[in-house]
């Protein structure tokens, strides 16, 4: 396959040649082109690598079901983790279908690396971990996906979760996760002590989420870090959604920043909608790796979302508060190379080796093209058509 | 013509039967189909009334043009004030172009009716009032466009804007408008002097851009209150953005809110990606008025928005933390028939006499159109398609 006349994001306009499933070579557009009958013209389309979307749920979504209304009682996050266990034991079609339905709509998009947190409590055991492993096994070949195995109604408060959790690791669980040591469990040390216990033990990374703000919040974040030192993990632990740093003042934030920087503790960010955003230009100036996800994609913790991951660039760079291209480019950053450096991607990126995965766009550049985010007009893994025009063809 | 087999919003099935572009009848599905050669049959498709951006910048747009990136050197209003201006000045495509570009998008995207604020300052004159007035000519019959004279560079710090938006009201503006009067101005009365001298004296209404924050900005909307009471102008006046409103305690604001609903002064959202929303439900339980709004639309100040009212339902809903039904209703609503309201739409609505201006998606209910934003696949102005599947065929 030869992908003639693309647009790449430094401005340039290449062929791409693609020869088993990798980029063989990028000539400049002004080569003329061989005689071949498997070129494909893109036409000046803007060539991107794919999305990578570091934070889903494929448990968790409804989608494809019927439209069911949110049912928390409250705004707390557990009144959510409530509401969502009546939502789950009303189920009638499995987690590894709604799950499917997502994953065949994130590819449409552009996306083909993601990050799966999966529910596993005392209620739940390890069926959650059982339904997304089906789906990674469905799509194996098309989408990378790692499994962080995340203690949604905590573990202090739900015995016997540490050893799900350490269980669920064994059965092919990526990353062990975590959820509001204080918050939720009400025990920074015993919460960070299970985590990091299972994480040091197994050799495994750690992605934990963290809605408590304020103080209390950096405090946990400080905790994180110095664990991250402690177990020899830096570069493997992540905190999603952090939104304490959006919460205190700059100065406290950017000292924080220097610690998760230090330690090699990554922050994602959803660009959340009603809970501050973490000053992301801030943490990156200051070294802290910071990437993308979409977080809850209509399911019963929030109505919205559809994993579109240029839609969460825009959405990151509305909260933000980003209006310059190379703001846009840094938010288009954090749902592409940063995200697939925390997952540890290998062969990603437009470059000669890499893999020949692509994501194509009626767009003149890559601020453009967040902030416009025009259907996918190709979506290519391996040098193959997977989806075409928004749809799944894989 | 007879649209068969629309879902209404109640959750009711009805064919709708029109004549003389208005609604005739609204008749149970179960009715047996008159045999006639103009039934459209939407298959259960959601039908929708049109919606309403209750703040637009038809002037400010560069839809169409090639992608021009954001040039502000800083943060500040002012800031985006200065960096417009250099845009303006190397602008070759007239704002009626352009502007036109945005009003066929929108109509597309089911916006039949719309509030345009329009630059007036003392470099600008009466140039883009002229431009939209033309843009208002060219789609008379198919959107109303109500606007409103904006002094964008404030009314005291650009000598003779006070008179040049007098004579934009007496050339057609609809309202006279206002910008930060302690922000921009640095005198609070003496800009609500002239933006409400101009009102009294024209017989129009108020919309004043207010985005100074805190306690000066409530101090801002206090004065407003007041001067609404003095002038008579109770349920015409508006205030755009009012970020006050959502940067001080609960307590302040709902006392600040009392006094806006006595005084008869509405607020317009846009859903802020990068400054603090106003208490929205805070403000309605306490009477006040509250609409929607796109604001920016790839312009000089924001590369984001596209005009889609359904997409900003949901931004103002994401921002507000609205995950219930019925805050999905009350986000649609403020696009709908609380923006309708405002603007004093007449025969809006569903309901027999009023106008057959309809949208129809592919939705179950009103709270999952505003949180999944399906494609239009019908938009209807009295009685005659006018976008069919996103584009539009007017």
């Amino acid at each position: 396959m030869l992908i003639a006349n693309a647009l790449l994001a430094d401005g340039t306009k290449r062929h791409i040649d693609v020869a088993g499933g990798r980029i063989a070579a990028l000539l400049p557009a002004s080569a003329s082109l061989p005689a071949r009958d498997d070129i494909l013209d893109v036409a000046g389309g803007l060539l991107l690598p794919p999305l990578v979307d570091g934070h889903i749920h494929l448990d968790k979504t409804l989608l494809g079901l019927p439209w069911i209304p949110n049912q928390a009682a409250g705004n707390r996050v557990a009144d959510r983790i409530e509401a969502e266990r009546k939502v789950r034991a009303a189920r009638t079609v499995p987690e590894a279908e709604t799950g499917s339905n997502l994953v065949r709509q994130v590819v449409a998009s552009g996306t083909l690396h993601m990050r799966s947190h999966v529910d596993i409590d005392n209620q739940l055991g390890l069926r959650n971990l059982h339904e997304v492993l089906k789906i990674r096994e469905r799509f194996q070949g098309l989408v990378t996906i790692e499994i962080v195995a995340f203690p949604q109604s905590g573990i202090l408060r739900s015995p016997g979760t540490a050893e799900l959790l350490d269980a669920a690791v064994a059965e092919g669980a990526d990353l062990v996760g975590g959820l509001d040591p204080v918050g939720i469990d009400g025990d920074l040390d015993g919460h960070l002590d299970a985590v990091f216990g299972i994480a040091e033990q197994r050799g495994v990374g750690v992605d934990i989420h963290l809605h408590d703000g304020g103080d209390g919040g950096i405090a946990q974040l400080l905790a994180i870090a110095e664990r991250t030192i402690a177990t020899g993990l830096a570069g493997r632990v992540a905190v999603s959604h952090a939104f304490a740093l959006g919460s205190v003042d700059a100065e406290k934030a950017a000292r924080t920043a220097g610690v998760l920087a230090k330690a090699g503790v990554a922050i994602m960010s959803h660009g959340p909608g009603g809970a501050p955003i973490p000053p992301l230009a801030l943490l990156h100036q200051h070294g802290v790796k910071v990437f993308g996800g979409s977080d809850n994609i209509r399911d019963a913790w929030s109505p919205f979302g559809n994993g579109d991951m240029l839609e969460r660039a825009m959405m990151i760079g509305y909260r933000a508060n980003f209006r310059h291209d190379h703001e846009l480019q840094f938010a288009f950053e954090m749902v592409t190379d940063a995200a697939a450096r925390v997952l540890g991607i290998e062969a990603y990126g437009i470059a000669v080796g890499a893999a020949a995965d692509f994501v194509i766009v009626d767009a003149g550049s890559v601020a453009e093209a967040v902030a416009t985010r025009p259907r996918r007009k190709l979506v290519i893994k391996s040098g193959r058509v997977v989806a075409k025009d928004g749809v799944f063809v894989a």
